[in-house]
């Protein structure tokens, strides 16, 4: 791939598709500046694998911004009166939206995100939303992230005064996990330093059981590799 | 105007225009629940004044949501070493967009709405953006909020699963100011309550020489009527 040095915002989680869509971005040739949202989540850890991957992998900036989604509740991962989902069949896609959807929660991300572009001059924003292999979150899926692009430029006054046109980028939004992971330990992530789970264990292990690991593990198991971070017994 | 008995979110600042979209929301029959921001604004003393219209006018709920764009700056209402124009002509629109423009301000407003509404499982939003009189900011033109109902109908599980679609409302989108004072007046709208001033003087007191005094007066004379604001000497 031709580098282009550009500047671009990664929206990063912790997890394994935000680590492996910044890989790609810095593998485009961008200069990465990460942000990552403590929201109230219930796996806030996640906050620290977002920090080491950041600093591993060399971003310019990593702004962790704090949000107050908690608030408003409606979601398996803010409100600890909603249990998560354990042990379900993570073959295809669910047939209803899971509860641990957080409402408008990539819509607010990418508000943000907008925002900081504005203010730094910048026009790519990369999100790792990821639609084939599971989720049924209607905030990963292309049609919103289109929707989302074409508001931003009609938003701000960069666009209206011609400095640019905001790209939103999703590399991986067509991949299942087991190309994403194939395609990460192609560029050199390291899957030790990230964080999936949605219900860690007291010791901060992922449970092994939740949407989110279970989709992981037969990620790791499609790919024919071991996922290198340890569990909980 | 029929009354119909459905639950809105309007975003409040605590100014005229907004407070004029709640009383109007109010006519047509919503329930209404306030939205504010304390998101570093130098004239956050407007956030108080919501407080006093929410109060008075009977909305149902009222919440003041912490958010720092100051974090970001790029705008003279959040970032202390950009000065506020002062005794600038008002008539008509500005060439250029006002360094009052806050980076995707109205974007990140407008995806907390999207949030708690779908959260309460209502689907109208007011919003008290006006593009007629004033201001060349990006994101209080028709096409931003088009824009943005289009994606929130994208976003949520709430619209997925079929359950209603969102509505933008903009009623005083194509007023002037003196329109929109007029209207006010005529459905009960306390404006001494209003804040307007960008920079307010020591005592709190509005400026009356910021762009944002310079319309409101501007407004009251048109509309021959005074503004029941004292302002600083």
């Amino acid at each position: 791939m031709k580098r282009n040095n550009k500047k671009a915002i990664i929206l990063l989680s912790g997890g394994l598709d935000s680590a492996t869509t910044l890989a790609i971005a810095l593998k485009m040739g961008f200069h990465c500046y990460a942000m990552t949202f403590r929201y109230g989540q219930r796996h806030n850890i996640e906050i620290d694998s977002s920090r080491r991957i950041a600093q591993k992998m060399g971003v310019i900036e990593h702004r962790i911004i704090d949000i107050d989604l908690a608030q408003f509740g409606g979601s398996a991962l803010t409100d600890n009166s909603i249990n998560v989902p354990m042990d379900r069949a993570v073959s295809g896609k669910f047939n209803d939206i899971p509860v641990t959807y957080v409402p408008a929660r990539n819509t607010i991300f990418l508000s943000y995100a907008l925002a900081w572009a504005e203010v730094m001059g910048l026009f790519d924003i990369f999100i790792g939303v990821n639609s084939t292999d599971y989720s049924g979150y209607p905030d990963c899926r292309s049609e919103f992230v289109a929707a989302f692009e074409n508001m931003a430029n009609l938003a701000t006054a960069a666009t209206v005064e011609g400095k640019g046109k905001y790209t939103i980028h999703t590399p991986i939004i067509n991949m299942t996990k087991a190309q994403i992971i194939l395609k990460g330990i192609e560029i050199g992530v390291d899957y030790s330093l990230t964080h999936s789970c949605y219900c860690p264990a007291e010791n901060n292990r992922p449970c092994g059981h939740c949407d989110s690991c279970q989709l992981r593990l037969k990620g790791f198991a499609e790919a024919g590799l071991p996922d290198p971070v340890k569990y909980a017994d």
